[in-house]
């Protein structure tokens, strides 16, 4: 079973995802990762993402870059939330992907994160999942002192040592 | 109790939130709506958004226009998911909204969906509880099966009368 | 038979859509014109794709604003040219529609024209089958007589009236 | 006989262009490639463009850069379906070569291709040939299955090896 | 004969050309008004842009909007300076057209003003013949003057009536 | 004597420029406002923004669109701040404004408020003199409280009314 | 006692604050230097600016990037002038961090100076206090002499060596 | 004396500056190159500009980047043609200095000519002087044959070593 789908079109967005799924693995949530094009195999595409609600899939999370239908296509095409994360483009930057996620047309949404924003998506499935896992919603919360903590750390540095020396 | 919260900043952006509300009361979701501003009082938002967990909300939709901080806020203090409308502005056209939401740092993800994407805020709020509520998760497919008669329809019409007709 | 196709994925993307078909009206090429959403029905849309070249299509027309994924999906499905039209958009103009159509992965070219290029849509799915249609290029050739005649006209009527007159 | 005329304004746009031509040569169509300047060399360029035509020329696949005028100029001279192929400048990233030359005026489409496009340019000429040319058809469908497989072969290797090892 | 040559694609760019003839007329400069298409009559735009050195012509002013080709394919055939004018467009507000003129390959400057700059590209050919006529020098610093009066007339309106009257 | 110097290059600015003024005139600032054109008339402005000093002018506000140069060129020659305000233009929504006014060299910095901010450039000049104001900075939280209470009597009454009477 | 506050979000944005504090230093102005987070541990944030009037800071400068909210949720909490300073991001280039810093809501302003412009915030907080402080004023001028000298000697040396040996 | 006036206001704009120097060098006319800034040293620049007519100059070219103010106030002192260069810049790529530079209100014009396009403002004031110079005319002509035949040359090379060895 994978209460997660992580998807990417193309093994070029692998560094991108595998910062998604190191949150799962984090938060002890299973997923199964695939590289399926939307473009390029749009048979297998259908047949994945119809067939995810029944593997027992609750969130996909799918990345995609330039022109990326990938995450649009997997929301009109699986029932529960799928989060979109725009590649970078190394000519635009990525505002090409963000505009193919997040403008979706009414009544199929994609909830779009950041560019690049591997980390996010995983940590947005998590907290999707915690709406209905006291569990997991307490590990979200333990994670968050973390980094609270870590920000806390680095300004008792900086106090110490001054900016100069940072 | 309210499984939703609706929070806008500013009343000018009712008519776009109102959409999020219309599919929750559709999907028989309860929810509260409030005009809270994060910029104006700070407080009374701080005390809101941290108090929501206890309140039993499972997810936060809040729409911003311009440099549009209410989303991110919510996302910093409420840990389940937080999602965002980027309100157009008459400027800009709403890409100011959209970079302010949807660029968020690593651990703070809001889930962004369109500009003036109101119904899918509420769409997408649904779908999450639906990953732990089997009729909701009926309700949003008998939902998806409607849009799909309706574009049936067009189409019939359109193959009827011919587009100079239409 | 028809052996141009021309889709759109709503009906509210008509006027420009209708421009494409009254290109090929006066080129004298036979087409079907349809409303079909990849986002609100996919398995439909999955069918017409795939079928469009045993029903002797020889180019697709495809329009679609926002996230706009239709001519893209068709390009992953028919293996002869489609053309993409990127629709206007009322807060980003367009671009968003532009760079969701145009910016298309390796393999997989989408023909994009102007934002709101109906008319342009139609006469290059004209041009393309003019590639082996003599009688069509010749058609294509009086057109761009036509089109020149007209600009003729309009200076010389600036020659006679002057410009404050014009 | 050239049945693509292949043509970019400066021999910078080589490595693009390069990849149509790839392209081109897989699919067996034979081609011309040619460097001329709309700009530096108008005189040159009109020739060249008006004798396509009569050269055999059915599709001409044109590359430029910035203020990338040369795609639509031949779209003025040449009948039958021109390609423009925007290339990615150092200082806007191609925004400014797509605009020059996907937002032609009505009556003179450019097909346009994503930024850098080189390779889909060359699979899209080999498209619009196919639409009068079963083998070159089933060529495409064959390139077609190949990047699909190549897709799947790069998910079994994830599935074999994991996302960290990948 | 004709000193400045003034040139658009289309009329519907009329009231911004008019503009520069306005000032042209201001400050006593002979010129003629074309609408000529670089697109739809390559042939009599060659004609007309390659004549305009023998008929007197010293500078040309040439407006065009979205893939805007005019100005710069006049640079290309006329040997002295060419304004370009970029028009407002109905979509992208005429980034794309100010893109189309201004970003030039090196070899082949076009003077280019502001988006809708009708009025500034008749001042600055005027300023352009300045250059090396004393008289026309003199009037163009005596519009300085006036624009000074205009301004300062205005300034003193304000504080008589304060700006709540203003 | 005026504290503040609020400075336009055109009377177009003027519904923005008065917003600011109105806000001095609430917090009992006193103020000039003028008229005058870095570009038009750059005698009379330079006189003037050398001037401000010994007028007793501790703030400049100075609105501009387009090429915005008049802030800036206040920073070059007033030493203390110069708020900037840039407007919204008809073709590119006054992000030209802003990228004039804000994307200053280093040493001259501009304090640049939202695009058409002209309330907000009124409120932080308040801000800058309540650095050195007691008086003045219990204004500003006095108008901090009213800003507050608006949103909540806003709230107040949308829970009575619900969002479809809203 | 701290009469300028720095602050940031992520140790990342150290280079561009460093700058500012140098400029502080120079001019002789005590600051303190914080890294807090507002999204990472909003209470610790709330209490620092909430505290930061009675510790005796007039003047805030807050850096921030991407969806860049430190800034305006500063000026929501402190009632005298905060300085933005949009960072630059590797995709967007800072202007994701520029709008959401700039396009506050009436009533919130933030003077916001250029992406990374670190020294610019350092010297704006300068000339703010300098409204009150006429040494301080005199540095500032002193500053300025600094850098004019600075230009007149690079103009200098280009003068002697000319521009090839410059 | 100093036909031509190139000024800079930082050093760091040099290699885009000296471009143009060489296309003067190159046609024999006779320039001076100054670093000046209109922001640290507004009295030194209003000075030079305001001079430049006694000084025999024709023609300013002026480069900046980011809020580029220089060449629009040279225009605003100096009664002939003003050439603006906008900078790249290493965060926007440069589109803050062509607005800025190109934006221009009615009646102070810039000839505004690519980003970093140093060597076609050389140009574009060769042809400003060419309207009343024979001779200079010649060399321009010249010049663009030069260019013709450097294209024609890369061609032949192509055509002789086919595109992979090229």
């Amino acid at each position: 079973m994978a209460t997660v789908g992580i998807v990417m079109g193309s093994d070029s967005d692998m560094p991108v995802m595998a910062k998604a799924a190191e949150m799962l693995d984090r938060f002890g949530i299973d997923y199964e990762m695939k590289i399926i094009s939307a473009h390029r195999e749009p048979d297998i595409f259908f047949e994945w993402a119809k067939g995810a609600k029944e593997r027992g899939t609750k969130v996909i999370i799918a990345g995609a870059g330039k022109a990326a239908h990938l995450p649009g296509m997997c929301a009109a095409l699986f029932p529960m939330p799928v989060i979109g994360i725009p590649m970078k483009t190394s000519d635009l930057g990525g505002v090409d992907s963000l505009y193919s996620i997040v403008q979706m047309p009414s009544g199929i949404p994609v909830a779009t994160v950041a560019i690049n924003g591997g980390q996010n998506a995983g940590i947005l499935a998590a907290k999707i999942l915690a709406t209905s896992d006291a569990a997991l919603l307490e590990k979200l919360e333990a994670y968050s002192e973390e980094m609270k903590d870590q920000v806390v750390e680095k300004d008792n540095r900086l106090q110490e040592t001054g900016y100069q020396a940072y």
